[in-house]
């Protein structure tokens, strides 16, 4: 399948693109992988181009992006003109359309009538939560499948585009996974690579703190074999065979255990709470957090004796400590974690940017771990973010 | 200019690319724009067809991914295959790697002697965060750059790459942003495209909650004439003429007019703190946050009454704004916001999935505001966090 992202502002760099990855997912539940994509400007005639090449070269083709109402989205345009056939004014669509406008308390425009603009042979896809409809069109195999350029559209439109094509899914290709924390690419790969029987089987894919490993196998017994070779051979750094964030991992565990987790956060400014509470149902284990952004408020609502911070800076285990004591006692969690690092960009006074110190507070123990962290502030977030999950995950499990 | 990314996980989905855009707005400087993208395989075959194929058709190229020391990663060997010239193990830059691994406390393995191949014709060019160097190949106008997959490396990377391309520098075409936020993208269509002046030099990229307008013109009193009948037809939802989130210009607001911010989060769990504090110097305006996960902690820190809770439920305007007086309160700031929502993915009780309220604690007053956002978990969260960011910029302004 050949997968076609539409819109000047993803080439521009305005914005990134997020739907390649959600279309990839859908249809890998189908079997069918993504060959290959593109990312080409807002114009019908590069549209057509490469809807008609796609066609021919691979006959199995989605595209994202261009069905906005205004003058500016062309995709309707280039889908009749690459299939040779009309774009016709659909009543029916249209109301369905009006309705939509009214459940989400838009006016009606006369510039919503394009939303109603369908290729001839092409059935429209009503958008749960957005206006634009999905378009598809099909012949045997073959299908050219349009989708709107929101991504939560994208993913509310994906499972009854999957479920119209159910019949096209292929034998699967058999793929485990084992995420792994707090050890880089490289020294996963030496070990990895050693054992005879993964050789071309493995594929990495890192993200800051976390690689995602994925291991291929022709059937599932080969496959059981492979990951429990791999998993051994990773030890602690595995925190699960899913593919999925610290946070989720962390969760599970909390929840078996019973155990509940608080957060007192410097630097990462609420970044932590945020991943915990991106888990539906962490309210089951996440009593609260702090963020203290002043040394004021690091002293005053956790506790934080102030001849530490003077003694030692902010940026100190002491301090990290102490936060992290603080919340335990403020929000009466079984766990806290804590941070304060320097996010950067720039370093302060003495303390380089990326500069980290977490404090974990667990049954009665209070310990620090300091690090030093690179990248822009949003990555020096994320990573003194992900590594107090994960050194939580590793001290529950007693490690 | 064509961009093309390596890596079977941007194709499978297991990650989101984020480097076609670090790339278009580097070369952007350069007023060299990316005409298309191609997202390809981790596959020496595909790798030196797509470059044979750019540097044939558009003449200038850049890479990313694929260049990570193990087996899976081929852009080496194609970019050699494409050229049809040898790769050769260069051992000055196998010493600065040496160093650059003892420098990020890595141990020398066998496997990084693979990041020091070159194809013959190639410069390296050294990466300030990582390992791998980037890679350049030129002839008058003609390039060829390969850049690592690791977002912050290619970010780390392209100052020193744009530097040595500088030469190449078109004359530039001039774009004017209108950052929008709390108006839809047809509502702005049809208040914009009323007006003659405008017509087709309007794109829309629409965010959650925020809507970026790029304006084009060929020169800057045009682009001026143009921006401001834009931006007086838009009125109040203007919150910046560059683009930017929220948070930035919340932030540039809250220190000119020398005021202080707080939050008091449920649902957002941070979120909204975390927006706050990822722009640079946001400590001096922000003083901390309450992350009041549980009716308990709602009452016992941020001191909502208990029978208000019951009274109204926790989604309820009085929980909103008993939690913005409390967090101005605890943290004595001018301004505190605060969120109380169900996030989803389902209801709570007879609460919908995205039935959310914002309290706005401002200048002794206390307002909240009620709304049903539509999406998934993520998205709720983000449109409250954005969506209470925009009242606080509102209500400073006096709107």
């Amino acid at each position: 399948m050949r997968v076609i992202l539409i819109g000047d502002e993803l080439l521009s760099g305005r914005v990134a693109d997020a739907n390649l990855s959600a279309i990839a997912k859908a249809f890998a539940q189908l079997a069918i992988s993504v060959k290959r994509a593109e990312i080409i400007p807002d114009d019908e005639a590069a549209i057509t181009l490469s809807v008609k090449a796609a066609l021919a070269e691979d006959g199995q083709v989605v595209l994202s992006g261009g069905l906005g109402p205004t003058d500016d989205d062309r995709t309707r345009q280039s889908l009749a003109e690459a299939l040779g056939v009309e774009l016709r004014f659909d009543e029916f669509i249209y109301e369905k359309i009006r309705e939509r406008l009214s459940a989400l308390g838009h006016e009606e425009l006369a510039i919503h009538r394009n939303y109603a603009l369908v290729p001839e042979g092409f059935l429209a896809i009503e958008n749960p939560i957005g206006i634009a409809p999905g378009l598809i069109w099909r012949n045997g195999e073959r299908f050219v499948l349009a989708l709107p350029g929101v991504p939560a559209e994208v993913c509310a439109l994906l499972p009854a585009v999957t479920e119209r094509l159910r019949d096209l899914a292929q034998e699967p290709v058999f793929l485990g996974t084992i995420a792994v924390a707090g050890m880089k690419e490289a020294e996963i790969a030496e070990r990895l690579e050693r054992i005879p029987r993964l050789a071309g089987r493995i594929a990495y894919y890192p993200r800051l703190v976390e690689v995602i490993i994925k291991i291929k196998a022709s059937d599932e017994e080969e496959l059981a074999r492979a990951v429990s070779l791999a998993r051994e051979s990773l030890g602690n750094a595995v925190y699960s065979l899913e593919d999925e964030g610290l946070e989720s991992a962390l969760g599970r565990l909390l929840r078996q255990r019973a155990l509940t987790v608080s957060t007192a956060e410097s630097c990462t400014g609420g970044l932590i709470a945020h991943l915990i509470t991106q888990v539906p149902g962490s309210s089951d284990y996440m009593r609260g957090g702090v963020v203290a952004y002043t040394p004021e408020i690091k002293s005053r609502i956790l506790g934080v004796p102030a001849d530490v911070i003077k003694k030692h800076s902010v940026y100190s285990p002491e301090v990290a400590e102490a936060m992290a004591q603080g919340a335990g006692r403020l929000f009466g969690s079984d766990i806290a974690l804590s941070s304060t690092c320097v996010a950067g960009p720039g370093p302060d006074g003495e303390h380089p940017a990326g500069e980290a110190f977490i404090g974990l507070d667990i049954g009665r123990k209070t310990e620090a771990f300091g690090f030093r962290f690179r990248g822009t502030r949003d990555q020096v977030k994320m990573c003194v973010a992900k590594t107090a999950l994960d050194l939580a995950r590793r001290r529950i499990l007693g490690l």
